[in-house]
């Protein structure tokens, strides 16, 4: 279907479709990010990778990234990140452990995407490759407030709200529906935690190339710490049963609404 | 969100947002076929327009036929196929009253979406405007069976199968994954208006552009006529009953799943 669905008349555009689902979901008590890992490299070469790192020094900083888009360049930026990256507006190499607060984080990541395009895009998109990355950046540094941003592959950002409590990159479209009706910035840590697994599991049933394994980052407000790391794989008990009880919990709500009454057209044969 | 996560960086991509979204399902009992009629032709001007046409000949032939894509595009096919069009292949002026089998409608739209393209689309294409549109094709004609098809804007087609017995055009994502769930060949022809129905929910529940009213036909197999060509308005009761149900069963749904019991990062602070 995908295959099929996705041709489109030249000029060729952009398809939508993504390897990647990644979601960050800023409640009032704390983050929540959640990524798949799987990449497919070409048509013959699916494989696993991070797409969710913690960047945690306990009690006093605690910074989660998720990327999506072209690997080699979301990877030759977070190795930018790890080995220090000379900021031009500070004038001093800099790392997701020396910037003092979190937005700074976030423009620091900005600078690093814009460096690595500068490097590469143009050959990529010489050769047609989409050279497209996004990054959501969460955490809480100090004194300073846990936040939630999406860094864009121009190196600008946007910030999630009270009134737009999640922010998600790359394949977004399946699994936004339960987030706009169930999530809001006064849902507990744990429903949201629930809640964005159940949007990656939307994401799963309808694109094959989003995969497991899962992995999450959990971070409580004010704790400068990750409260849960973990990696949901195929044999996770708990992830299958979320998806056994949302599939049937889904057919039980369809059939329970009544059949449409609407009116036979006039003429019958 | 909409504005903000559609920003991607040169070069200019398609952002994969759509202003329609139409699904057709065909089962063993019968075809549906649903569409919204909101079209946004600029900014400032969001109105109203049908996507949805049938072609009956009661006890002889129907077909149902929904466009997405550019309207000014669509539209012109459509009078093209409405005033006859003369097909190359058969030296004949055809309409969708004259062709013999449901397969040569699919053909003929697709000859006259490749019309309309050759005159327009390069001009389009010049001053940015994507000519892209699609169209499903569903219906019976004499003895032939009830099919349905999808007529991509280089006029070849897909047919929806056993297998695979929905297709949807426009804004597709928000509402597939409760037809990837709950669609099957066999389910009831009431079944799937019932679901088609939620999967144009999901879809206006999450994009804004996507709007009420909702056109709906329904053709069941071998009776050559639809039994309910119908126009859902905002003031419908059993669409805003459905909605209503299941935005409450889909919260029920998420609140009897257990919490995540995945443990907590080895240090706490």
């Amino acid at each position: 279907m995908n295959a099929a669905r996705s041709q489109r008349p030249p000029p060729a555009v952009d398809d939508g479709e993504e390897m990647t689902y990644c979601v960050g979901i800023l409640v009032d008590q704390g983050l929540v990010m959640i990524a798949d890992t799987r990449t497919n490299a070409g048509v013959d070469h699916i494989a696993t990778f991070r797409k969710l790192s913690v960047y945690e020094r306990r009690g006093e900083r605690v910074i989660a990234i998720a990327t999506s888009g072209n690997l080699s360049i979301s990877q030759s930026v977070v190795a930018l990140l790890n080995d220090g990256f000379h900021n031009p507006a500070t004038d001093e190499i800099e790392t997701l452990y020396s910037v003092q607060t979190i937005t700074k984080a976030a423009e620091l990541i900005g600078l690093a995407v814009r460096h690595v395009l500068a490097l590469h895009g143009p050959v990529l998109e010489e050769q047609g490759i989409n050279a497209n990355v996004n990054f959501l950046v969460g955490g809480q540094i100090g004194e300073g407030r846990l936040r939630l941003f999406q860094v864009y592959a121009a190196g600008n950002w946007i910030e999630a709200t009270v009134d737009t409590p999640f922010l998600q990159i790359g394949e977004i479209k399946y699994g936004k529906p339960i987030l706009d009706r169930a999530i809001s910035h006064d849902v507990g840590i744990e429903d949201a935690l629930k809640i964005g697994l159940i949007s990656m599991d939307s994401t799963l049933q309808s694109n094959l190339s989003v995969g497991l394994p899962v992995d999450i980052a959990v971070v409580p407000r004010d704790r400068h710490a990750t409260s849960v790391t973990y990696r949901i794989t195929d044999g996770d008990e708990y992830f299958r049963d979320l998806r056994a009880r949302w599939s049937a919990a889904l057919r039980a709500a369809h059939q329970s609404i009544p059949y449409p009454p609407y009116p036979a057209s006039e003429a019958k044969v």
